[in-house]
């Protein structure tokens, strides 16, 4: 069963649809679940409703491309968590538009490394202190602490692009997830005196609008096997990759 | 001793100092050198001597982030090449601002990732269809034949980002790697069946404007290993990580 009970609060970014949607729902059907709230970017209609029937979900306009509105998200949530500070981001919002050799162009890059690279660093930096606040009332490693989430991709992976997992063309959003593969693990390396845990995390091929209808995987399948993952992570995670079904992937 | 005999051309990006100068350097060093010509970006007063006084030596302004700029280089290569077409493109132009967790900025994040990452991908497409020429004429693979090398870094390898290795932060250098690393991959999938070689290469850490002055290298030690490397690749290397030892590095 999943047991939320010491983690006060989750702030997942991309959370109006797919995976970060799901994740609030069944996160609302845990019977541990984030007691004082856990929020959530976004105006979808389906996220709104579930804030209004459910006190503990709170709706946080964010751009996550934006310093201000950033930094606007920032204080809203302090004012949410007050002293405990903030144990889990979630830095789930990104973007895949397909591309292949021949279609790929410059701004599509650009777009997608802003969104799916540099916007999580970001985020993670301005959310840093409510992370440390709460990483300096616990101990060990894990979402009971301080945590930082990066919902990467297996087709970040430079490894395994090769062969039939190299089908996958996707020549913006491949490189974003390996760059942010590699800003999780300099911030494991920078952030591990402070207790701070940080994993990247493959979801799985999921039917979602960025992973498309031919996926593997519903969003309840994926988030049913993700929220065990997440819940269990502990410091032998830290700096790791993560696959929704536990096992750790190759960089 | 080196043999570029059966290597007509080879064009390389940021040659106006550090690195890419003495690639230069060293190539009208060995006798059996490209013999029809080399071509290279800039308007460095050392470049231009060295053109001066080596008619196989052609400067060839390229400004890696304008297609404008990207296009008219590859017609004047064009015209120098002719019917051979280029067997060998080297992406070795980037930048590396320093920029640790505190330090680093959303702008300095995109202009390292639109000059190390996207441009060597659009430069290579520009030149594709020189470089498919080339590798029309030949068998097997190398740069006797046709080959991209995408000048990478230890520091793009997400694994080796951890402990003693982990200490450069870097936070915008890194992931532009990385996800260079990744397009090598990509491009080496997509351009195996033409014959076109790819690979990452990792030239040491060396003391360059780039590298700074606490650098294990010289310019001369490094490209004095790098250039037998190149010289070397076969369909082994394809999709691969090359050190400048020769090694193969983990992604």
């Amino acid at each position: 069963m999943l047991n939320f009970s010491k983690c006060h609060s989750i702030l997942i970014t991309g959370a109006s649809r797919g995976l970060g949607l799901e994740m609030v729902r069944q996160l609302l059907s845990t019977p541990e679940r984030p007691k004082k709230n856990h929020r959530n970017r976004c105006r979808g209609t389906e996220l709104q409703a579930l804030a209004k029937s459910h006190p503990e979900v709170h709706v946080v306009t964010l751009d996550v491309t934006s310093d201000v509105s950033v930094n606007d998200a920032v204080q809203e949530v302090k004012s949410i968590v007050g002293a405990d500070g903030l144990n889990c981001l979630i830095n789930n919002a990104a973007i895949n538009i397909h591309c292949d050799l021949d279609t790929v162009t410059r701004d599509v890059m650009m777009k997608t490394y802003e969104i799916n690279t540099v916007a999580p660093l970001f985020v993670t930096k301005a959310f840093l202190p409510l992370l440390r606040e709460a990483a300096g009332q616990g101990s060990g490693m894990g979402i009971h602490r301080s945590a930082v989430i990066n919902v990467s991709s297996i087709l970040g992976s430079v490894q395994l692009n090769w062969g039939e997992m190299g089908a996958p063309k996707l020549y913006a959003y491949r490189p974003s997830k390996s760059a942010l593969n590699m800003i999780t693990r300099s911030l494991a390396v920078d952030l591990e005196a402070e207790g701070i845990l940080c994993v990247a995390l493959h979801p799985g091929w999921v039917r979602t609008d960025l992973g498309g209808a031919d996926a593997d995987m519903s969003v309840e399948e994926s988030i049913s096997s993700v929220l065990p993952v997440i819940c269990g992570l502990t410091e032998k995670d830290h700096g790791g990759f993560v696959s929704y079904n536990g096992e750790t992937l190759p960089w």
